[in-house]
């Protein structure tokens, strides 16, 4: 953290950047990091590869998060919250100069320390977390918006505090960030309550296609193209149908099949794992990868030629006997 | 709390109970004040109305729980956890013998103080969250099965701290707990991962009949009896259904219409609302009640006969202009 406080100090002029397809770790905690830098009298601008999502436009100053890969953009050096690679921040490595210095501040284990500064904690539940230690060691006083910015930021990578990167020191800066007035019931409704009701419909028609393997460890789901014309959904909306298979009491590793809704022949499908199966492992097989609990990797061929490949390599990783699915 | 505290050390045998239809607030608060009990060198019983549901029987000691209402069971008081109105404590009340002190210990704002001894704290977020007080004010050490009772308390009664219930003090009280020892992933997935197929198709059928009024301030769903033969899900496998109805984007009020399985005239209808709307006041209008937030009546007659009933006066809540479903 030394280093980074150190480059922070150092420079005057910020872009800070983060993954492609935000959500509430990424854009939390580079809103947080703006007001961080603005406080210390530093100009700082954010521009990422993807656009706010709807659901998260509530958010103060959400409309300063550009998308215009702006090739005259001055900057002293650049800021990277919340990615493993470089290759995570999509079109801003356009942006990226020989001489603009890299700081790159990150909670993912498999970061691959591309930065001039590497401040990479995988103890940390979010990089949110890492910009709330930020504030307290610059001793920048937290406002209400910063309480906010960082509160989602842990909340929606800890998935409410329920996953394995949650610990007392969450808890801690969770109950010391409410503090600044926030209503977690409010924030709540306007991060999670925001479906419409063709996101149902669509779950409801993928919930329909539910398969359990016949010893009961592995289930799968399908969205097929036909299901997201029918609706109308974007693809982008089924984030978390796979959960619903991973919540069956007993199985270890779940798996979601999307045809692409463009390309006839590209099939992808996610992966989660329940326990100690790795799934990282599982994806890489395909020439996917990701994490030991969550992984994905996309194929060409038909849904149920993908599926066949997919699933029996489901039935060895979990113990090389002949399961079917019911 | 100090009469109850003096209560607890005045007596030597306790009847310790809670409300019908037994979840993790009830339980964890119960299974954790008979441990302080017997720390104390009590002794105690618990005795419920109904059993431990399936997926908290992995709790330690969740055998002891008994269901069997035994009238020569010999106690000195009853507590009584987690419950607003003695009626909640069902078949339990004919153990209650006009001489033994009731001590009524619960969070709930309507509590009806029908207890010798009555601590209500309507600010905690869960009964267990009072045990937790307990236990500090009376230095009973917290061992790690306590923790895991009084942590799953908390975790359940605040929907994963995502409730109005949720303050700094609870995130304190949980980081404290997750520090015996427990593992919040592992403690999460025997909670809430505990889903079976069938569980699955029938959310799925009953997503199918989503309804929003074309003002889109209200939604409803649908369980059937027919749903219910032919998934063979028992309907108090549905509880949570009604959260995807509210949870759609301008949703203030939500309904479940749920025909009861065995009584062909008898249908059950839950409500939730968001922002500021009042469902308890609407469920009144139909005999029934609740909180604010969330209530429930029970109605006679056909499926289509109360839906109508149900939806007009929803329409007169929301603002009394004539709104119909799509």
């Amino acid at each position: 953290m030394e280093h980074a406080v150190e480059a922070i100090k150092k420079y005057k002029r910020f872009l800070v950047t983060a993954h492609v397809n935000l959500e509430g770790d990424s854009l939390g905690s580079q809103l947080a990091m703006k007001e961080l830098l603005e406080a210390l009298g530093k100009k700082a601008v954010i521009v990422d590869s993807d656009p706010v999502p709807g659901h998260y436009k509530f958010l103060p100053r959400a409309d300063e998060v550009s998308n215009n890969i702006d090739k005259k953009l001055i900057f002293d050096a650049v800021i990277v919250l919340d990615c493993p690679t470089l290759r995570r921040i999509g079109r801003v490595r356009e942006l990226l100069k020989k001489n603009k210095p890299i700081i790159n501040i990150d909670h993912h284990i498999s970061n691959e320390r591309f930065g001039g500064v590497n401040w990479v904690h995988p103890n940390a539940s979010s990089a949110g977390e890492m910009v709330y230690r930020l504030f307290k060691n610059m001793n920048v006083p937290i406002t209400k918006e910063v309480a906010l910015y960082l509160y989602i930021a842990i909340l929606t990578d800890t998935g409410s505090f329920n996953y394995d990167n949650t610990s007392s020191i969450t808890h801690e800066i969770a109950g010391e960030l409410l503090g600044y007035g926030l209503d977690p019931a409010l924030v709540s409704e306007r991060v999670y309550e925001q479906r419409s009701v063709a996101d149902l419909k669509l779950l409801g028609l993928v919930l329909s296609t539910l398969k359990l393997s016949d010893d009961g460890g592995a289930a799968y789901l399908v969205i097929t193209r036909k299901m997201l014309k029918d609706t109308g959904v974007d693809v982008s909306r089924s984030e978390g149908f796979i959960n619903y298979a991973r919540s069956i009491e007993g199985v270890k590793i779940a798996a979601l099949f999307k045809e692409d809704p463009k390309d006839r022949k590209r099939i992808s499908i996610s992966f989660r794992s329940k326990g100690d199966v790795d799934v990282n492992s599982l994806a890489s097989c395909f020439g996917g990868g990701g994490h030991i609990k969550a992984s994905g990797c996309t194929m060409e061929g038909s849904l149920s030629g993908v599926k066949n490949k997919v699933l029996s390599k489901i039935k060895e990783v979990l113990h090389g006997r002949n399961i079917s699915f019911k």
